[in-house]
């Protein structure tokens, strides 16, 4: 199942969807009450009932103004693959009460979604509270049981792809950033999901390899603190020859000719203040490490002590592979003052490129990797560093500053007929109806809002001015004149209702579009500190009709 | 994979371990420098050094003093499977430099787990930062390689099972917990490791249903509010006849006997302050949802209105049930105040039970689930509440306190040789050798020291006294009399080594070793508020040692 064929990409036009990447992904992978409700709904004959729900978010998370969304994909290849195993009808029938009925099974076993269709906002957009991401269409039990399912891979995808494009926000476009989470992730499949999403919201590369493998994403890693601690002196390397990078000679002692550097290096002086005696146990493990991976030798600075050892270590490593005709890569810091570290490593470098006259060693390459951070990458900004790469796990992964993401999944319409869930909330009450949703640009070219009509409106028309209104607070309304309306929806999931079904973009697509949509808000809405929400509208028929059936549905009460 | 047979179940004495879970838990679910650094280790002829590695966390969660050991079952079954399959060995080729040797891809293929050997903690213990909670000895490249899926498969489980029984030593063992996470866990995984876990930490039940099959957790779950908001009117119910609980007699017209109930509430003198009209809508779902769950008839009661709509629309169809003999369940609060309306939904009941001489009518189950946690659970205990059982999601699953557990693996002796690992920060320095784990219990009964020695050091015994020291702090150390002396590991995998292997509990007897040993600990290092630490402490021997390699391995400083 999760061999070589599930390679998780979707290119565009391949008319057949994949399975989920995860083949824990089935019909009975959710919440018992979707199969109660189920069987009420096929007990009450209402199994058939026609239902739009809307899959949405109340909230943009980390105190930040925008979501990207994600998941969309993998719901769409859940849909394709959806139906019950006879195993699955067996648990069912163990857990329902015995007096359920046999007919019922059966019904289930046939179950299928080629009566749903879904129309979504493109993954990888950039999208704002309330606007449905997904508009599900189809018979009540079958588009009721999606719900759970579709919030596990929508709520944690888009969550994580936002924090990743926040995290890129704030380091800039010319560092590279390498997710590093999995030993962190709740579980291994929050490991390979974070990876795929991190990469849709604009990191470079994962330490993941699985993630690598099945999504196609650059991979990225070198060694442990544990493979220096392993070595315990340069007497233990076995076979010490290596090639030179035009293959043309060999040298038979690399390890002598890293000694020789180090003495070198000892020998200059503007380095003496910084370092004397180096550990042998980390120059041995450098030295096994050049062995091995002359072409991109990286290595881990910090086992022992970054400035006396660690670089020193690795600087005669690499000079030594350079004289060899090899180019060595750079150095990871995994502790301590990144920020002082990596101005001092640079400095050190510049130094012995100066000194011994090794060209271009002043620019190796310096990622930084010890508890990353939104803050901790702003706050580096400020003091300055020389880091060309941040390795980040935890705070990532498990989205730390807030691990959850709250999308719901609403039933706004049956039979034609709009519902509404009151709550006492105002922000909890649902936007009724089967709903078009457009954004509205502006004369900058940047988004000035969303805007969300019922389905039979016309759409708005550039150049042509219209009233947008918060969909709750009466006083929040606003004239906007349209110089380009983008229709959000797209149908991903057509079923047999003759619909043109959009093709599944490949992650690489959603990718790029996640980038091109962030770098195009306008700046105010993305910025860290206190920005500018984005204004999400519904027309002004549409609002009446809210408020008409809000007055209806909520008791009167009485002040006693 | 993913089918029958996968039933997460280990019976003791089972020959046979099972696959992971998930199928995505394959060799390739690690680190891509874990790769780099075997094919460093290979080339230098080290790849089959005997190394041992200790896994182990720094710092016990949530703010709490103990942590719940979890994730072992599923360690055990990833080594039990442990296998590249050809598929990732043409995957790491393509990854790996071009210059990587072919022989060892092909060594990689024939690598399997039997030279490695594992001790460990029970799963479900209860544990404390610094002590192993596995000892891991193989040829260095294999167990260097399971450090990622390892960290990635207990830090997640043991996290999370953890915050469970934080949240049922709050609730107390009266209550019924219930885990509804799916929806917002972190990935498909997240959830379904989630349901074992919590259940293993505490939890009574799950909603989801795959993880009821797989492990075999009870399932629980009715109905949403888009089950109540889809019904408009009573008209719409087209089957109204309900069988007698005996099955002597049929009902023609079960929805008439509901609104019959629900005029005999609406004359109740004591009940008129509180409600007149009830919401139709509402009346329709919980009466079709009765007419197909008429022996657990359980209501969601908040979508209109709670006390003027929910509970007398609930006790209308109640009452009709008790009047054919069925014994409804109760009802499910999930928002408003828990605590007020859980008192008032008892008074109402009681009510009911009084005027309408319904029996027992009044110890009807109050659910409660809105966004709890273990703050409002003791907010719940002290202002009063009359709720029975929690369904608890978001902040159960995700963490949200705090979503990342930090187990660390680190190697601590190479072919006999202990290693360490310096830091600056002491926290972060390791503690090197092959070590015993033991638990001394004191005269009370209650475990009053873990203590670490060196593998062959005697291990201490009843009634002779033993000086334990902090393994950092000189100051810290103290004399104790062990009463019971509880040796800590035992050998779950032995491959090839004729030790004899423990089988894998079940996940039903981890959670009741969790229960036990969660009540058996002094009830000062539980408390919530400012528990007091328990100590972990190594013997005089080995702390010397520790120390004497300490300053052997650390660089003397400079002051410039």
């Amino acid at each position: 199942m999760n061999g070589p064929a599930a390679d998780g990409l979707s290119e565009r036009g391949r008319r057949t969807i994949p399975a989920p990447t995860n083949p824990m992904v089935t019909p009975l992978l959710t919440d018992m009450y979707q199969l109660t409700m189920a069987y009420a709904y096929w007990k009450a004959g209402k199994h058939l009932d026609v239902a739009v729900f809307d899959l949405f978010h109340r909230k943009t998370p980390f105190g930040g103004e925008f979501t990207v969304f994600a998941g969309l994909d993998e719901c769409i290849r859940f849909v394709s693959s959806f139906k019950f195993q006879d195993y699955h009808i067996d648990y069912l029938r163990s857990v329902m009460p015995s007096n359920a009925e046999e007919e019922f099974f059966e019904c289930l076993k046939k179950l299928d979604c080629s009566d749903v269709v879904i129309h979504a906002i493109p993954e990888g957009s950039v999208v704002f509270p309330r606007v449905p991401l997904m508009r599900i269409e189809g018979p009540l039990w079958v588009a009721q049981m999606l719900e759970t399912t579709f919030l596990t891979l929508v709520n944690y995808a888009s969550l994580v792809a936002t924090n990743a494009a926040r995290h890129r926000l704030v380091s800039g476009s010319s560092k590279m950033l390498l997710e590093f989470g999995l030993r962190r992730a709740q579980g291994p499949d929050g490991g390979i999901s974070a990876s795929k999403y991190c990469y849709l919201g604009g990191f470079d590369a994962t330490s993941n390899l699985e993630a690598g493998r099945l999504f196609n994403i650059p991979v990225r890693g070198t060694h442990s603190h544990a493979f220096v601690s392993s070595y315990m002196s340069l007497d233990e390397i076995v076979g010490r020859s290596l090639v030179f990078a035009d293959k043309k000679k060999v040298c038979e002692d690399f390890v002598g000719m890293v000694q020789h550097s180090l003495s070198k290096l000892q020998g200059i002086e503007a380095l003496r203040a910084v370092f004397s005696e180096t550990n042998q146990s980390e120059l041995a493990a450098f030295s096994s490490y050049a062995l091995a991976f002359p072409t991109e030798f990286l290595a881990l600075v910090d086992t022992y002590d970054v400035m006396r050892s660690g670089i020193p270590n690795f600087c005669a490593v690499a000079v030594a592979l350079h004289n060899l005709g090899y180019k060595p890569r750079g150095i990871r810091l995994d502790s301590g003052d990144l920020s002082y570290f990596s101005i001092q490593a640079r400095k050190f470098f510049c130094t012995v490129e100066n000194e011994l006259g090794v060209p271009s060693f002043g620019k190796m390459t310096i990622i930084a990797s010890n508890d990353i951070n939104e803050d901790t990458l702003d706050a580096l900004n400020k003091q300055g560093h020389e880091i060309d790469a941040f390795g980040i796990g935890t705070h990532l992964v498990t989205c730390y500053m807030q691990p959850a993401l709250g999308c719901v999944y609403k039933l706004v319409e049956v039979n034609s007929h709009p519902r509404i869930k009151i709550s006492e909330d105002v922000s909890k009450v649902t936007i009724p109806c089967k709903k078009q949703c457009y954004r509205i640009y502006g004369k900058e070219g940047y988004a000035l809002v969303d805007l969300m009509t019922g389905e039979s409106e016309a759409p708005p028309k550039m150049g042509e001015r219209i009233l947008c209104r918060h969909p709750f607070n009466e006083s929040k309304r606003a004239y906007v004149n349209p110089q380009r309306v983008e229709s959000l929806y797209k149908c991903y999931w057509a079923g047999n209702s003759g619909l043109t079904q959009e093709p599944l973009p490949s992650l690489e697509e959603s990718r790029q579009r996640c980038q091109k949509q962030l770098a195009a808000m306008r700046p105010d809405h993305m910025r860290g500190l206190n920005p500018t929400p984005y204004k999400v509208s519904v027309s002004g028929k549409l609002y009446d009709f809210i408020h008409f059936l809000w007055l209806n549905e909520a008791p009167v009460g009485e002040l006693l």
